[in-house]
């Protein structure tokens, strides 16, 4: 068969992207390290940005757009920020191109075209964001600004993978301006949470809500919230994060509101995003070696109806009309569902192709079925194979649905939590790392000499100091100096 | 009053722009050329953009994403294409900025990280996804590929006008691949009829249906389609257009398909889409001196409630709780609907406000309405003032929503068929043009060169031929040679 793919244990790495392409999420293009989101793959960041877009909604959030190109001097403004993203910028230095003298067809840049001042191709909009605040803000009265963008970004990598790490990718960032720090480090709480609550009841995936160190901040914060998944392999995969931005952005851009007492004070800023990379986090957290698992929640697809029949136009018309008032009822409930009688493709290929694709439900139905009055019903995430009656099956799969969303959650988070291990020894913490893998719960000295020590020794990086962390006095795994409570350590994408 | 705007008469270019900025919609920023969709207006791009959304899916089409960015050799694939659109085009050639050596904090382009081959900033993306089609498409059972894409794309202009023409614009462009030439040509029809309905039953914007001349064809197509409006300046605006594209790109980018019988074909393609333009012209189309006016269908806000009270604690509590049971009741009918209780503002000028937001319909409530069991209903279009029992306020608001949208095409189609003049001598055609504007309907002799001259004399543009035009003998209303059917002339945005 054309579509196997690598197993996770044969090659991990290799069976992500078999995951990805044959599953029609993504595929390579022609230009370097830029993906093309393949219909698959789209609809299933739609369903994902449509709930998310609500809950930004919900939250007193409104959308907005910014301009793709930041003039270099704007960009420049924050230096931290541009700092931290200047070696990742595509620029735009012309705006035209004119025949090639050299080659029928073919074109050149004009080098008369150049741009006066050059323009970055965004990796992230505070810059040109804030530069446009500053005319939107005067007073008190214009805050709280609670602004959300769904865009493009640009950051140059130069080793790319699908979903996980592109040249191009889409994201959305929010930007919010406030009157006081306290209700700035609020908002940045409260979309961590918005986050963290996406991500588990609709991804099933369970996160851990942590702070960043210093050094694996966002630049241009004051303080980086985070949630952290772990994929099957062990890994960590960071799923999104929320800027507490303090005032850096408000002076570089010198952004101030009058305040009730008539005095003119900086604003205070947050930034929130998270991207196609949570596709990535996804497809490795729940999929296994026969294709991708989605989450009812957010399958592009979340049951398909096959009919089984030979050739035999009397059969096919009997499952024809059953499946028909089937689909009715499965949509009046809200589900979505495709019946695909393809005569192209045989019922076991038919299988195969929506196991790959991972939709959450298959109901199979052929002519000694109806005799019966039931359905073959296979869920994809256990691939339980169920006989059941026709009757009451759409409330069935209904619930199945909700079942299969639930079991995914509990069996990524007992993974997650068998990988949580507490090591307290330089010793037990490589073993642990090549060995078993996971999050490692570890005391850490506090600095950052230390911790790029262990990342230079392991390739693990500090996640994150959890939220409500337990303080427990201890020595750091390293150096053996003192440490307050553990951060969790491990190896991550 | 601060948001005082220019009247028509006085001045309708800025009063266009007044609308734009005082209605919230856009603002300048400081990228030349591009501009920030606020909340309001991308609320209401929102609004349009699910509904075409809807309409695409309806017909058998699936959203994916294709790069930003075409390789330089991709871009020259497609001659006409790239020809036409070489002149406007952003490119990339760095990827890295670095410190500058001069300036502490500044940022220059790295010259080390030049590109080998330089990258155009999607125009169109027609090269970068035909490129990506020659791996999707083997057979006939891969066609028809129906695929749409929301993206933003750039097109260096050098006059910039919000909304009507900017350097970088949101959009969706449609890119079908067929079997047949006749497929094909039913497709870009079918997406045209998709606009023109769209136009019509949702921005409340008659439009006129028909084919470009050679001229006017987009850069590598073989038949351009559209869907023209009038302003109310009598000046036509492009709201739509659809491409059959031959099989210009399929032999550009050597896409193939095995046909039936077994034989290599080359791939029939269409392309179309919309843009941000539609704003510009909902803007034109419909406002008056006071503001915005927006259809209901697509209005962010199509009800605001204002209560009426001085101070009255006691009064205030009243009208809350009537307001409260409202505004639930209209949300089931499916109604948006806010309360303004800030109290900010005083009611006049929350009035003049949504008034020039466009909001529909506006609702004031004071305590000698609620004694009267009455509330003030303004409709927006008309400005027409009403007091309306409390009674089945709800069920009378949403008939006031389908009267305004209705009223509100009714009043646009009567201007535009006032608006289509017959000329059949040059004098009257130059008269028309210059006293009553609008379209002209006029005999052509069928040449690019006649059609060039009469612009160069007039600045009025073949807008398109009518489709199911009347046949009907005449001659060229410049050069006197003979013509079969008139097309529609007219200034245009």
């Amino acid at each position: 068969m054309s579509k196997e793919i690598t197993s996770r244990e044969q090659d991990y790495s290799q069976w992500y992207n078999d995951l990805v392409i044959k599953g029609s999420l993504a595929d390579y293009s022609a230009v370097r390290g830029c993906m093309v989101i393949k219909p698959h793959g789209y609809a299933l960041w739609e369903n994902m940005r449509d709930q998310m877009d609500r809950m930004f909604k919900e939250t007193g959030h409104q959308n907005a757009y910014f301009p793709l190109f930041v003039p270099k001097s704007l960009f420049e403004a924050e230096e931290k920020n541009a700092e931290g993203f200047a070696k990742e910028c595509a620029i735009v230095t012309h705006y035209r191109l004119k025949a090639d003298p050299s080659k029928k067809g073919g074109l050149i840049v004009d080098p008369e075209a150049k741009l006066e001042e050059e323009l970055i191709v965004r990796p992230t909009s505070e810059a040109i964001i804030w530069s446009t605040y500053k005319t939107w803000i005067q007073s008190y009265r214009d805050l709280p600004l609670l602004i959300n963008q769904w865009a493009n970004v640009v950051r140059w990598e130069m080793r790319t993978r699908l979903f996980l790490r592109t040249a191009e990718f889409l994201w959305q960032e929010g930007h919010t301006a406030h009157a006081t720090k306290e209700e700035a480090i609020e908002e940045a709480e409260k979309m961590l949470e918005v986050y963290a609550t996406f991500a588990e009841e609709y991804m099933a995936l369970p996160v851990i809500r942590g702070v960043k160190t210093e050094s694996e901040r966002f630049a241009g914060a004051e303080n980086t919230y985070c949630i952290e998944a772990l994929m099957q392999d062990g890994k960590a995969l960071q799923c999104g994060t929320s800027h507490f931005l303090g005032q850096n952005f408000a002076k570089a851009f010198d952004v101030k509101f009058l305040n009730k007492e008539n005095q003119q004070e900086y604003v205070w800023a947050t930034s929130w995003g998270v991207s196609t990379r949570l596709i990535g986090a996804l497809v490795m957290a729940h999929s296994d070696d026969d294709g991708l698992i989605l989450p009812p929640k957010i399958a592009p697809l979340q049951v398909v109806i096959i009919p089984i029949y030979s050739k035999d136009a009397e059969a096919k018309k009997k499952i024809d009309e059953k499946v028909s008032n089937l689909v009715k009822e499965l949509k009046a409930l809200g589900v979505s569902v495709k019946y695909d009688d393809n005569d192209n493709n045989r019922p076991g290929w038919k299988f195969a192709e929506y196991e790959m694709k991972g939709v959450p439900v298959r109901v199979a139905l052929g002519p000694r079925d109806l005799e019966n009055n039931v359905a073959e019903i296979v869920r994809r995430d256990t691939k339980e194979k169920r006989s059941v009656s026709l009757d009451g099956l759409p409330v069935y799969i209904v619930g199945l649905l909700n079942d299969i969303q639930q079991n995914m959650f509990n069996k990524a988070k007992a993974y997650r939590d068998e990988h949580i291990t507490k090591a307290d020894s330089w010793d037990e913490f490589e073993k642990i790392l090549d060995e078993k893998a996971g999050f490692i719960s570890a005391h850490w000295d506090g600095t950052a000499e230390t911790e790029e020590a262990i990342k230079e020794k392991t390739k693990a990086t500090i996640r994150c100091i959890p939220l409500n962390n337990e303080m427990e006095e201890g020595r750091c795994i390293l150096t053996g100096k003192p440490s307050r409570q553990r951060v969790l350590f491990a190896r991550a994408y």
